[in-house]
């Protein structure tokens, strides 16, 4: 019966003095003429365990040898070493090797770049590095459901394929079940998508929002968590094709009920990360961005600014500074104007009421019919983290709003049906899953917190 | 501030005599001369809470026309009937029409076909059986988190576009940014991939395990939970284009291991279930499968039968039954087979050991060379619940299989790394999860636990 190294380090005082067996893989090797350590990792915690062999061990020559990455069997006695930097170590009474791994294993005790990494996503889950990152995304994803299912919230898989054209299908990635070197064609030369399995031409979504929306007309509160793709070819550290979001959509609630969810679920997943995964965040200060525990720390007991997109401009118009984007009224703010207003406030943002036509169409209306009620969250470091709105339930504001424009109506005829049928004022939010991992570990870019990331010309694995 | 109707049916005793405010949808409206009943649902309970109100509210009359479907703001005080059906009651001070509903909406307080509400998809969860259905599948999704994160085992979010075509691109979905009416060909006149997003031909995925090992050679114990896809042209009441699966893989673990994990895993998913959701349970016993408490109950403190498939063949072969298909030590097992297995053992089998020619070739191989430490987990009605195998650890064997089942090893060079690099014993399983939605609620077509199916030539929503 083996036991995981998680729980050696957990419960250490009940193994004290015992005999445990232990499967893990080899991080060093250090051998020298009497003894030897070993430091092996079993996946099921961060840190290592030390393992002590000496000549006392039949095959002491060949546990020697064993190479950095193989995988062994190691039985033995915890003993505890409270003087030593780790608390206690396993004294080895048998060594097997398991399963061996050559010299030119790619991953060695030094240091690897990230860059390097990428091109062995396979193997980059075995470096402290991706094992904290993963780890914590791991738990953060556990931390969501957890927030969203102890309030009640219905978690709906919104389907992937569709073939509704809703969102410009330039954004999504079509797909077929065709040879697309032997399309079937129509009379006219078109492709022949009747004959394709859906009957129609289909594509794979870039959200869950719409038919999160029917749901919420059903259950109240419900969430989505699931991949989305977008075909943007765009080669940014915070750009992925391939990524999971949370839609989470409230019926009767208003902007700044809204507001509430988005605040308190940050503080839920980040303090429920920092709980669950202390050596993680550790490492993560010391390696990856300092200073991360203090801001996680400080965002759990922060107030978080509430503040409307007019207000920032003006904010932003008055600061003594020479931007690159001219900040206006009618227009987006940039990303050093968000890094302005994050450090201004000195915490997280939300920033309310953008003007219209620059946002979607099924965001509410303000009464001064410039403005419509959305809300983007910025954060310290990583930005913009969720966006949402309250939505129109008015019918015909809405339809006049999608004719304004230019959406298409015919294809989500449904959709229009959650404003006929008890419609009420509801609210939803999206937040990319990615920038959250990226916000709670410090790692700056997105291909490092995807286990095996697609991006433009890269989709290997 | 309004009041969840949940909150109302779990602490009742809080609320009596008390003024509440509820914002929910009609159910129905019983309107008399002096006094009437809404059944009113707000999303958050199964169960719909019923208001009273009569003529000493001054918009009586317009609230005895609140047609079914329409949305309502209602306050009024908490009445305890403990002679009644209902335990409590709301007695109206206020009822405010929120959003109205024409005549003609779709659902009405009657019995609807389920091919009838498989066309309003968008408005099928505001009846009771997909209120109870998709209720279940939110907590069923929770209870299997719950399991393997309490267990340690890693969430990893597998990639669902692949460029690898290992499992035959006949299976899956082709993937394009191109405009299929206009698409870029080389000199030899095929379709120029290159020029594509990902430089290649590309595809969503049908299984994430080849990933999943990758990550169970780093973590340990790693579970997957996402959707997948087939192009499968079946029309079938058990397949879906689009459906959820759950893949753990478990380092250092062999089949008698993983058959632990299935049945435990499956046990406890089942009381969670029943746990948090006895009225959806209550519901669909009633409803929907006769008996389906009990079945359920059982199994939770069933043993369940481990035989071999050659034990199974035996069995079949002695039965006195004329079967449709004859068993054979080397063929499947068909679905007349499974039910008579799981009668003749009155509870869940465990069938392992299959012929190794109808297997995947990464399943391990046993010393007898005929047969692959495999193992199917046949339920009561549901037929096959999980699949699973023990994997072929050795490099030069697993090669050898693969070139005897024709598979191109070229694209997925780095799966056969996790043998080269510290290999070991090591064993997965897969659920889909629909499947097991249907064993929960006893709903027989998979169109009717999938929120918006997809099937052959149906997209729609």
């Amino acid at each position: 019966m083996r036991t995981k190294i998680k729980e050696l380090f957990r419960n250490t005082s009940e193994y004290a003095s015992k005999e445990v067996t232990i499967c893990a893989w080899v991080r060093t090797n250090r051998a020298q003429a009497q003894f030897g350590f070993l430091n092996v990792n079993d996946g099921s915690f961060f840190e290592n365990l030390q393992v002590v062999y000496d000549q006392e061990l039949n095959n002491f020559d060949d546990i020697s040898k064993i190479r950095v990455g193989a995988s062994v069997k190691v039985t033995g006695t915890l003993v505890l070493t409270p003087d030593n930097k780790q608390p206690f170590e396993v004294k080895a009474t048998a060594v097997e090797l398991l399963g061996d791994c050559p010299e030119n294993y790619p991953i060695q005790p030094k240091r690897h770049t990230r860059e390097y990494l990428r091109t062995v996503a396979h193997l980059r889950p075995r470096t402290n590095l991706f094992s904290a990152v993963f780890r914590i995304r791991s738990v953060a994803a556990m931390a969501v459901h957890t927030y969203f299912q102890d309030r009640g919230y219905l978690y709906v898989h919104t389907p992937l394929i569709t073939g509704a054209d809703c969102e410009g299908s330039d954004q999504m990635f079509k797909i077929t079940t065709f040879n697309m070197n032997d399309l079937p064609k129509t009379e006219d030369g078109k492709v022949d998508f009747s004959k394709d399995l859906f009957g129609k031409q289909s594509f794979i979504t870039g959200s869950g929002q719409l038919q999160g929306e029917t749901f919420a007309m059903a259950f109240g509160d419900i969430y989505t968590f699931g991949p989305t793709f977008r075909t943007e070819n765009s080669n940014t550290q915070t750009h992925a094709n391939e990524f999971w979001m949370i839609e989470p959509e409230m019926a009767f609630c208003d902007l700044q009920g809204l507001m509430d969810v988005e605040e308190e679920m940050l503080k839920f997943v980040v303090k429920y990360v920092c709980d669950k995964c202390p050596e993680e965040i550790d490492f993560c200060d010391k390696f990856v961005s300092k200073g991360l525990k203090d801001k996680l720390n400080d965002i759990v007991n922060a107030k978080f600014t509430r503040i409307s997109h007019h207000d920032v401009i003006d904010i932003l118009k008055k600061a003594d500074v020479k931007w690159e984007f001219e900040p206006d009224y009618g227009e987006d703010i940039a990303k050093e104007h968000e890094k302005y207003i994050v450090e201004y406030f000195n915490g997280p943002v939300f920033v309310t009421d953008w003007p219209k036509d620059i946002k979607a169409y099924y965001m509410k209306v303000n009464p001064d019919n410039k403005t419509v009620a959305a809300v983007d969250l910025l954060v310290p470091q990583a930005g913009e983290l969720m966006g949402g709105s309250q939505r129109e339930e008015n019918l015909d504001k809405l339809i006049e709003r999608m004719d304004e424009m230019g959406v298409d109506k015919e294809g989500i005829d449904w959709y229009l049906d959650t404003r006929r049928y008890g419609g009420c004022i509801h609210s939803g939010f999206g937040m990319g899953f990615e920038r959250l991992i990226m916000y709670l570990t410090g790692v700056e870019n997105i291909r490092d917190v995807i286990p095996y990331p697609r991006t433009p010309k890269n989709c290997e694995f």
